[in-house]
This record gives structure tokens, C-alpha cells and sequence, in this order.
């Protein structure tokens, strides 16, 4: 019933009115990426999303994934395959890998946006080559050129897909209780044993090859996350036959159910390893950015696609009269979308999707900036603001996009608590990227606990520099005072922390939460200013209607309208402390 | 896996030691309901809960309902007809209905309570009571004396179950725009012609006959909400033959799978008038208070089973080690309870719950005391509190029972997004309570434009009268002085809304569901504060154990952290008017 359209304008907008992506083409390799071909490869995802990815969405829910216990097998949703296939033969599976196995080797901001799309139409199809990415990535940093010759090409080609296997049942945060064995063999290769579970696309019957990354224990490793390998183990052998990497079922899950996610049973499996011994979780975590940074966008992907059925329903939808009089006087009502309240929760929506989207280019145009740039103080103010701003992109996109959804539907009434409008799905889809790829918390307590702290302290402030240079840029006064006001606020918070956390390490640890929300709003703040901005430049100038660019004017302002008093409670909530969460006994509760 | 147990304890310090639940038996009426007979009805409650409704929630969910378009029936799943015979045996149909009819005669409260447990068991078994206690209180009220005497002593005995057919294709917020017809018959009934769609338990195998109620428009009825009329069409007649009220299918929803959701199609079925021509909806609004108060319940008790799992997964699940140091050194992990971060997910629970329970129950004492009270002052001054407390009992408790659950399922990880934990169906079906029964928006303006406003304004004096009291009677100076300053931030964000709303009636209509947030933030401090000044009481008596009491005492003082500041976000809500919601045009969207 619902069909989605790539929000180009919006999209383009940020790119090149706010970010000035085009300047990307600038940097050594990415001469190709000039504005003229990241709008045509735009155009074609917008494409492909649409009319290859939408279709099969809401069948993959209902239908899901099937799992055959006697061959191990697992069956995807009817049109997955061909699909993927699709997906496949169109480059899009190494848009941003590297050329040289190839790879497009276009910058890691355009992924985004295709990303964008892909979530926005079928996240659980979109899943597979997600994971693949990661895997692409690792093994391009981190693995011995015998390695990348012999699995990169189909990887990046999307001939095989990959996987991360990390999760064993009696450990998902802390993956220093791994369980999983490696033991060397004469041949140089691993024998790995071990169960791993909640494994994306683990076992499907889409491609003909699964690539592997197991994090496993070498015999006599340290008991801790210091003693962790990664490896790779290929579903077949070079020669074909097949390595006992089986998979023992499928979890029965809330929404995704078009993604396999896999129980996976290593039996003595031949694997390779992958960087240096001991270092595993080293080599996950170069891939851990990008990563974070794409599960932040699906919340956005999934919260626009609610966003314009939401829209679309609150313009048709007649019910009761307009509280100044009717404004569909030759109907019987008047369409929901004149009612106060549900235009409350339309530009909740709004203000969050397109300020998450600025918040999410605009990190992922440092991603690029700081592994293309040849300045090498460029790279690290980039890399400086990457590394603060994952955490924040992928907790508060996810987490507000759950909530922007959830809006979606109740402005829908009954119709959104059905299936008929897909809606329900985007909310159930959207509940697992809060928790997936390190949970929210996780997020909250490694902005805190460790970018806060690393390099003596320097990533804070790279963040207030970049924003304030923003703000500097602006040229409303008033918006100018309230960025300023917001980023005095969190600037408070950060000293009380600073001194409180000294003290006693649970101080961040009940601050983590509220200060990755007030760091999210600072940041929010800056965008929606800055995109107020070049909309405001922009009026008159025909390259958008004008009410496209009031749209953005207009929004800001509601933005705005709550923005301080939500900066003030996060940071009472910050400078109340740890004590009415610890002074509980464990019976008190 | 999840076991939920009755939380007699927190239910009876609420009913007993808060409200004083006992002088409930001085009532004229209620003379057997003293202290010891309620406790021993909760008792019996709860073991019919644990072990009757319990049971069969999982599997519900999992089966749920199956239509056959060949003869029109509905299956339920398995194992809930045997249940809800069960339940109707036990006599819980009739527990507050009227002993004329052969029901118990107990107080609405009790019902309340009861109801906590049967919707933390089963949410959609216990629908289809819940909507017989329904078409029980409009045939009550309503009926002539022969309708009652046919029907109602089989929906008290349970014997046969009850609807409420409102909804239509072309309209659920606004009735006035039905189209289902009633033709007047020479022997003094109606055929009723229509179709009406989410009538819940419209069709079924669990009883031998179903009683509809049914809006209809009469010939010749005025074309808005004032031309509706309410009747009675039975599944069977008296002579056996089948009335032509069919089902026409099921909706596919996204929770409460196991309530049959029916398309009603009423092809000139024979039907009886209600009350009196064109006050339909009149009939509805007397026993809308109650459903609207049964639902907010819903909220509350799917948010404590989610609760209880997640504390229990809480001090069993061992990641991680505490910030301050091994807690359980013998093992390889400390219980995730130790970490500040799942703290704040589980007092967030907490502190929603035993709030909203106090909330929920004092209400459903007043409605008692409306009913009963011999004194005519204070049936007015209970009833006044009874109509501004609904739309706040039913939006706060189910948005926030919502994020409640939604808390349970984060702090509980990946596990909590499985099936297997029960935790992801306690959110989809909570989902629903948000919208049926009036949409939680509509219950927002039901608060602002009608009950601040009727009978001259009395409703909120009546409202700040009895919580003034509540808080003069507190011995915390501190609390005192926080309920204090909440009402005053409402106060005065009710004069600004008196001023503009006369206006501009929009005002009203922005304002309204901040509004709502505001009114139960204050309404929860009072609950709060009192709660906390019993339990310092209760400390050392014995009558609970002192960790329940301490419990209380700190959960009180988590919800004061944040409860100002969230007050000055709402308020600033309020008075920052309608303009940037309304200031929007359409295409601006």
C-alpha cells in the first residue's frame, strides 16, 4: 500500500548546499565522485531501492526465513535472491571498496545515502551485503595479501557475502568470555570449534560462498578481551568441499525476519587467521566506525519511510473538523493533517529525520576527509570528529528514529497498528538497531568512558572547535545565541563530569546516557542552524521550490522551540549523580 | 521462560496502607468489602492470573486468530476457551457487576486490580471479558428492563461475552460520520445495516452467543454525532435462529494476536434500541470512564511483567564487570545489575510502575466513592477527580507502560528482541492501547478542551483541592516543597493556556498533549511523595520487610531527579504555542 520515494532533494541538499560534498572529488582518488556523478549514482539507488529493494519488504516479514534442520540449510523470503542478484550485478556491493580488487572506490559518504536508501526499503535484504561490507573492510586492513586475493574480489563483487561471529550465548558486550578454540595446524590454518550465535546472514542460499570472521581463542591466550583472534573460515573450501561451519537454527525474532540470524556451529572448521594473534578484536574495531555509523542509519532509513506514509496518510485521511472551521468545506471532514496534535507528531518526525540525516552526512563526509585527505592535520581533526560522533550517530539515530516511528504510527490511529500499511514493521524492523553492533547504552558508555578520555582529551575538543566554527558561520543572531547557549550547557556537564569521574568511575557510568543525548542535541542544534541557513540563502534561487526551503526554515524553528529546556534536563540529570541509581540494594528493587 | 508473580505486596500497600482501601466496606453496598475479604480476592486473583491466563499468553501469540470464509467463524487459539471457561466459572465476570443480575457487587477498584493481573497475563484473553464489563455497564444503565433481564445475567455469568461496534471504514476518531442504518420494525425492533470494523471479540468459539452493541443512524437522524443511536443485536435470537451479523475477516495486526479483531458485517440483523433515540453516543460516554481506565491499566500491567523479566534477566546475566571492581569475583562476570547504565533501566520501571499504580488505583477509589458515597459532596468531588483523572490514567499509563516495556527490552539486549523472552510481545501488544479507546491525542484534548472547561471550570479546582491536601498531610518538607512547585508550573501553565485558548482555540489544541505530561508529572509527585511518607512509616513495623519499604523510599527519590526539569520542558512546550506547528503549509511538509 506504501511506496517510498528517495528523498533526493533532501538528500542532495545536505550534500552539496550544507556539506559542499562536491569538494570530495578534491581528494586523491575520489576524482571521479564530482557532484554531477554522486547525483546520477544517486539517481539510479533511488532507482533500484524503489522498484528492486521496496517489493519484497513486507512479503520477507511475513514470510521470513526457513530453516531446514536436516541439511542445515536456510531458505530466504521469496525474491531475496533474485533481488540480492540485482544488487549485485549493479556494483553496488563495492560502491566504496577499493578498486584495486574492484571496488568502485567512491567515497564512504555516498554509501551512506544508498545505505540510506536500502534501509528505507528493506533493511532485512539490505542486511546481507551490510555485512559483507564489514568483512571487506577487515579484510582489506588487516589481512595477508594471499587472503585478500583469494576472498576480496568475490566479496566486494557480491558473488560470496560475509559475516562477523562474535556473539557466543554467554557473552554479547563482554567478548572476553569467548569460548570459541583455535588450534593451530600444521599446514598454518586453524582448526576452529566453538558456537557462536545471533550471526546476520550466517547460513541463506543467495550466493554460493559464506566468508566467516570468527573471533576465536588461540590455545594459552590470555583470559580476557586481550586474548582474542580473529579468523577467517569460508563455508567451502578452495576445493570445493565443505568445512563444517554449519548452522543450528534461526532465532524467532520481533522484526527483521527476512534476515537470517543464525545459530552457528564450528566443528573443527579451517580458518585462517586475520592480523596478528591476540589482536582480534583490534582488527574488528577499525571496522567498528563504518559499522556503527550505518546501524545509526537505518533508525534513519526506517523512520523516513514511516515518516512519508504517516505524511501521506495524515493528507488524505478525513476525520472531525479543523478547530478554526472546515478547511475541506466540501467534504465531510477535514484531513487529519489541520489538527494541531498530529502535526506534533508530523514535525517530530521532520525535524528529526532531516537533522539526522545532516548529522549523519556530515560525519560520514569526515569519514572520507580522514582517510583521503593529504593533510595530515585535516585527517586527524576529521578522524577526531568520526570518532566522537559514531557513538552519537548510532545511538541516537537509532533510538529517535524508533521514536520518530513510533510517531508515524500513532498519528496513524488503528490503520498504523495494522499490517496493511507497513508501518507497524518499519517500528518492529527498527527496534533491534538500539541494540545490535554494542546497544545504545554500550554507545553512551564508549563516548564517555573512552572518546572522551583518549588522546589526552583531544576529541571534545576537536568537537566544540568544528562546532563552533559552524556557528561562527551563521548569521542569525538568534540562532547563533541558542547554539552557543547549548553548547555552554554541555560544556557545564562535561566539567562536573570531569571532576566527579575522577573520583568515582560510576559517575560516567550514570552519566553515559543523558550525556550522549545532550552531546546529540549540541550537534542537532549546529546542523539545523546551519541548514536554515543555505535554505534561507537559497529562497528565490529556483534550484528548489521555495517550499522546500521553508520547510527547512520552519522546522528549525520547531527545533528550537525545545532544544534548551531538553539540554537543561539531560544535564540535571547528569549533575543529580549515580546515587538514586546505586544506593539500591539488589533486594530493593 | 518468564514467570510472572502478582505483585500482592506493592497492590496491597497501595489499596491498604496509601489509600486506605478498607473503609470501602462502609460504603452502602459495599459492606463485604473489608480489608481481609479484598486480600483474599487478590489472592485467588492471583493464582488464576499465574496459572490460568499465564499459560497460554506465549502460544496466543504465536497461533492467534483463524478465520474461515466459508462459514464465517473464528478460532481462537489453543487452550483459551478452556481459560476462559475457567475464568467465567470462577465468577470473575461479574466481580463488580450488579447482584440483581447475579453478579458479585464488589468495587470497581477490585476490579481494577484484578484486571493489573489478567492484562500482565494474558492481554488478549482477558479482551474479551473486558469488553462484555463494557456492554454490561451501558445495559445497566441504559437498557429497558426487559433487555436487561434477557442479557444480562448471561454476560455477568460470563456464560456469553459482549462488543462494542463503533469504528467504520470512514471513521474511528469522529462518530459522526457512521453510516451503519437502523430501520425501525412494526414489532419494535431494528434492522441494523452496516459495516463496522475492529470490533474486538466480534466473533468467536469461546461462548454460545455474542451481544453486540451497536451505533446506528436512524432515518432521518441529524448528519453529525447527535444522530447516532446505540442497540443491541445479538449473535442468536431467543428462537435459536442466527441473526445476520457475520464476520467478514480479521485484521493482521502487529500485537494482541490473540483478540479477535473482526470486520462486522450487518446485513438487516435484527437489533433493539438502548436508551433513546439519538443519544447514542451519551450511552457510550457513562461506561467510556471505566474502559477508558481498563486500558490505561493495560499499559501499566503488560509494563510489569516486562518488568519483573528484566530484573529477574538483570541479577542473573553476567557480562561485564562493575566499574568499581569484581562484585561476584567467584564468577567470570559480574550480574549486570551492578552497572549504573541498566540501574537507570530499571528504575525508569520502577519508578513508572508503582507510580502509575497508585495513580491508576486512586482513581479507581474515587470512581467507587462517586458511585457510592452517601454524601452528595463528595460523590461530586470523587467524580470530578474520576473525569479529569481517565484521559490522563488511560495516555500516561499506556505511552509511558510503552516505553516501560521498551526499557525492559533494552536492558535486556539481543534477548530481549527474541521471541523467547516474552518481553518483545509484552511492547507489541501494549502497542495498541496507545490508540484504541480514543487515541492517547484524543485523550489530550479531551483533558484540554473538555474537562478544564466543563461545569464551569470545577473539574481542575477539584483536582489541585485534593492534591493540596495530599500534600499538606506529608511530613517531608522537601517533597512538599518539589509537589509544590510542580502544581504551581501547571498552574501557570493553565493560566497562559486560559488566556490564549479564549483566542484562538488551536492553542488548545497544541497545547494539549504536553498538557497531559504536565498533569500526570504532578499527579505522580503526589503519589510519589505519599507513597514515600507510608513507607518511612511502615520502616520497621514488620508488616512488609523493610527492604520493600526502602525500596519505595529511593524509588521516590529517582522520580524527583528528574521531575522539575521535565515540568519546565513541558511548560516551555505549552507556551511556545501553536505557531511552529501551524505555521506550516502543507506542501511545506
Amino acid at each position: 500500500m506504501a511506496s517510498y520515494k528517495a528523498p533526493l532533494n533532501d538528500m542532495n541538499f545536505v550534500l552539496f548546499d550544507v556539506l559542499k560534498a562536491d569538494g570530495l572529488s578534491q581528494l586523491p582518488g575520489f576524482e571521479d565522485a564530482t557532484e554531477e556523478m554522486i547525483r546520477a549514482v544517486l539517481e539510479e539507488a533511488s532507482k533500484f531501492a524503489e522498484n528492486v529493494f521496496q517489493p519484497t519488504n513486507q512479503d520477507g516479514d511475513i514470510e521470513g526465513c526457513q530453516y531446514d534442520p536436516e541439511t542445515h540449510n536456510v531458505t530466504t523470503p521469496k525474491g531475496f535472491k533474485e533481488a540480492y542478484k540485482t544488487f549485485a550485478e549493479g556494483g553496488w556491493s563495492g560502491l566504496s571498496a577499493t578498486t584495486e580488487y574492484g571496488g568502485q572506490g567512491l567515497p564512504h559518504l555516498l554509501k551512506i545515502v544508498v545505505d540510506e536508501m536500502a534501509c528505507s526499503t528493506n533493511l532485512s535484504l539490505g542486511m546481507y551485503p551490510g555485512l559483507s561490507h564489514g568483512a571487506i573492510d577487515a579484510l582489506t586492513e588487516h589481512a595477508e595479501q594471499e587472503l585478500k586475493d583469494k576472498y576480496l574480489p568475490q566479496l566486494i563483487s557480491g558473488e560470496w557475502t560475509g559475516t562477523m561471529c562474535l556473539t557466543e550465548p554467554q557473552c554479547g558486550t563482554d567478548l572476553g568470555l569467548i569460548r570459541t578454540k583455535a588450534e593451530p595446524q600444521a599446514d598454518g590454518s586453524y582448526n576452529i570449534s566453538g558456537t557462536k550465535i545471533w550471526i546476520t546472514g550466517g547460513e541463506h542460499d543467495m550466493v554460493d560462498n559464506i566468508v566467516h570472521l570468527v573471533l576465536a581463542k588461540l590455545p594459552g591466550a590470555p583470559d580476557s578481551s586481550k586474548g582474542i583472534s580473529l579468523f577467517l573460515v569460508p563455508k567451502f573450501l578452495e576445493d570445493g568441499s565443505r568445512n563444517p561451519a554449519f548452522c543450528g537454527g534461526l532465532e524467532h525474532k520481533m522484526g527483521i525476519k527476512g534476515s537470517a540470524t543464525c545459530v552457528m556451529n564450528f566443528e573443527g572448521a579451517k580458518g585462517w587467521l586475520i592480523g596478528k594473534e591476540n589482536e582480534g578484536l583490534k582488527c574488528m574495531f577499525t571496522m567498528m566506525n563504518a559499522a556503527r555509523i550505518m546501524v545509526g542509519v537505518q533508525g534513519l532509513g526506517l523512520a523516513e519511510k514511516a515518516y512519508q506514509i504517516s505524511l501521506g496518510f495524515a493528507k488524505e485521511r478525513l476525520q472531525s473538523r479543523s478547530l478554526t472551521g472546515p478547511k475541506s468545506p466540501d467534504e465531510k471532514a477535514d484531513p487529519i493533517i489541520v489538527h494541531p496534535d498530529v502535526r506534533r507528531m508530523l514535525m517530530q518526525q521532520k525535524v528529526f529525520l532531516e537533522g539526522a540525516r545532516c548529522m549523519a552526512y556530515f560525519t560520514g563526509y569526515h569519514l572520507d576527509l580522514a582517510h583521503k585527505h593529504d593533510d595530515e592535520s585535516v585527517r586527524e581533526e576529521s578522524d577526531d570528529i568520526v570518532q566522537i560522533m559514531t557513538p552519537i550517530i548510532k545511538a541516537y539515530l537509532t533510538d529517535e528514529g524508533f521514536f520518530s516511528t513510533d510517531q508515524a504510527l500513532q498519528s496513524m490511529g488503528g490503520s498504523g497498528f495494522t499490517q496493511d500499511w507497513e508501518v507497524e514493521q518499519l517500528l518492529r524492523d527498527g527496534r533491534i538497531a538500539r541494540i545490535y553492533e554494542g546497544t545504545n547504552g554500550i554507545q553512551a558508555l564508549d563516548l564517555t568512558g573512552r572518546k572522551l578520555t583518549i588522546k589526552g582529551g583531544r576529541l571534545p575538543k576537536t568537537f566544540f572547535k568544528v562546532m563552533n566554527a559552524m556557528i561562527a558561520d551563521l548569521d542569525n543572531a538568534e540562532h547563533q545565541e541558542k547554539c552557543k547557549t547549548l553548547l555552554k550547557t554541555l560544556q557545564g556537564a562535561l566539567m562536573w563530569l570531569g571532576q566527579e569521574a575522577m573520583k568515582d568511575p560510576e559517575q560516567a557510568g550514570a552519566a553515559a546516557t543523558p550525556l550522549l543525548k545532550l552531546f546529540s542535541l549540541c550537534a542537532m542544534s549546529v546542523m539545523w542552524a546551519t541548514m536554515a541557513k543555505k535554505a534561507n540563502e537559497g529562497l528565490g534561487s529556483g534550484k528548489y521550490e521555495d517550499a522546500f526551503y521553508q520547510g527547512k526554515i520552519k522546522a528549525a524553528e520547531h527545533f528550537f522551540r525545545l532544544a534548551l529546556s531538553q539540554a537543561e534536563m539531560h544535564k540535571a540529570d547528569i549533575e543529580a549523580g549515580k546515587s538514586t541509581l546505586m544506593d539500591m540494594a539488589e533486594g530493593e528493587f
